[in-house]
């Protein structure tokens, strides 16, 4: 990437003004009059020399701070870490900086965010949002402030939201695991009353009617020490040594979930087939590879950053838009066929 | 934790004034004339009690944001994601807030985003620095503005910093493995100046050397597509078939390495012993699980943000300091003794 492009130079490539570029780069194309045609050609050519318009809030007079506040739960976790990155990465190449920070679901936290976020002067904000913070939210987006959720949204509150089918996702994955010949199969997660939770537990359970199973529900309550989730994980599976399958709610307590079926000795899939949703290195890397949920995550990050963008611009029409995106069911051996892993017993 | 516990409530148990608690919290007990006993009194029941001083910064008149800016390479790599989080939570206990981005190693985007904290009005800065940002971090100093750096430093400015023993490090991992009787023994890494890699090489060069042993160093350049990670690194490993052992020098080329191993069918530690830089679930998880170096990230986190709020409190002499913490070599199965290995095989 050649960092020495400026301005100038895709003006010149162009054969347009340094100003024009200036306007399409800062989102007032429209104000201007510029066609779209050129935005499209100038846009273009910046992708392609890999021109970052680092210094440009600066030097321009929007009388906005060209920043945008994310909000996610816990940065650790690699599901935030890696939506973060892509969502900064989007909203860089639009000249905008994203300041992020954890709320770590506490709703007095994210109140306290909130406030400094507005006194920051950010333009808009990118939020998973924790409970009872409806009041918050439905107060910033009466201000104007526009306001984008995605993980989860607030059934209360119409806003912007970027979410995944969780129902369907845990349908088709416990849809799966019958089909593979399981038939006692447990889904633990964390105990939650955020949207996406519940989503993936109904979607769990459905599965499991229809196909006329009993369904075996195991909620922990998170705790930022793991030990504290292994605990009573261990002690679950301990005393359900009939499970033939299990399906893990989350990244987290799935890894954790491979903790301790490791520690227990278990084969997978002989002893315990195992399902989780998110993809990460973790579920690749283990043997037998794990089958797992994949979020889109760069759509997810894309979409998010696209719905902020249009309502940052004040000549856009101000209807919300409420995306749910598919996820991916990345089959690995880890839940292959009952019928395959007896005779290969 | 309980969260209806207010400034009023500590002030009665303790029997003093809400006016001293305050002053307290805020860092303002010296100039205040409070006694160093009484701060540690408060300090003690604040933690005890679980009580968070969220809405703190808007009440007081100290004239200070109350904010740190956090600036790591990647928020989406574990190191960085688990180091931000615990500086988060040390800062909010403090009654600071942190706002982070990513650099990318980008010099320039580093300018932009100093440029960004300073018209934010951040209190001070905490910081893994790329290379030529000297001039820029010399200047904030120069400015009064508290900075640390962790991770890697800046040799030729003089400010705080908090960094591990990198050279003893992979000395201490290359000598281990030698003493399990490997002897070809490669180091993959990705190209960099920064101070911690090339610490991190010149440990692995000293091992070898030590036990007359040829190096063989595999830089890598960095690319966000993980692709372009994994080609050159199968293409090094099926080039050198005869390596008994490889050291991979960060989390990041390790998970890769792993992918690489997985998929030309290598078995750790027979065909090639094992062990990585940082400490995650990807190597306790792998079958066997890897041998690594595991950096001390919550003594990390805390000597930043102790270090930085020292430099806050103004009434503090402003002697500069810098803090090497050590490593643990947590050794697993991937390098296990070549002797062991030959009679089990």
């Amino acid at each position: 990437m050649n960092k020495k492009i400026s301005i100038v130079d895709i003006a010149n490539a162009l054969n347009i003004s340094k100003t024009t570029v200036s306007f399409i780069l800062n989102g007032r194309a429209q104000e201007k009059r510029i066609s779209e045609e050129l935005v499209k050609r100038v846009l273009k050519l910046v992708k392609e020399v890999g021109y970052k318009p680092n210094s440009l809030a600066k030097s321009l007079r929007t009388g906005k701070s060209n920043i945008i506040g994310l909000m996610v739960e816990d940065i650790s976790n690699p599901f935030f870490a890696n939506i973060a990155r892509l969502i900064e990465d989007r909203a860089y190449e639009k000249g905008y900086r994203i300041i992020y920070c954890s709320t770590d679901n506490d709703t007095e936290k994210t109140q306290d965010l909130l406030t400094m976020f507005q006194d920051r002067h950010v333009d808009g904000y990118i939020i998973a949002p924790p409970k009872n913070i409806e009041d918050d939210v439905a107060a910033l987006i009466k201000s104007g402030l526009p306001v984008v959720m995605f993980d989860r949204y607030l059934p209360n509150v119409d806003t912007d939201y970027v979410v995944v089918d969780n129902q369907f996702s845990t349908y088709n994955a416990t849809r799966h695991l019958i089909e593979q010949g399981y038939s006692k199969i447990a889904f633990i997660t964390f105990a939650s009353e955020q949207t996406q939770m519940l989503d993936r537990v109904e979607g769990y359970k459905n599965a499991l009617k229809e196909a006329r199973l009993k369904p075996y529900l195991r909620e922990i309550d998170f705790n930022r020490n793991e030990e504290l989730i292994i605990e009573p994980l261990t002690a679950y599976l301990k005393r359900n040594p009939d499970f033939d399958a299990v399906l893990f709610g989350t990244d987290h307590i799935g890894t954790c979930g491979l903790k301790v079926i490791k520690h227990l000795g278990l084969q997978v899939p002989a002893d315990l087939a195992v399902v989780s949703f998110d993809d990460y290195d973790v579920f690749k890397l283990y043997s037998p590879p794990v089958t797992a949920i994949a979020q889109p995550i760069e759509a997810i990050a894309d979409n998010v950053i696209s719905l902020l963008l249009k309502k940052l611009d004040a000549n856009h029409t101000q209807t919300t838009q409420k995306i749910t995106l598919s996820t991916t069911l990345n089959t690995r051996d880890s839940s292959r066929s009952m019928l395959k892993v007896a005779i290969t017993k």
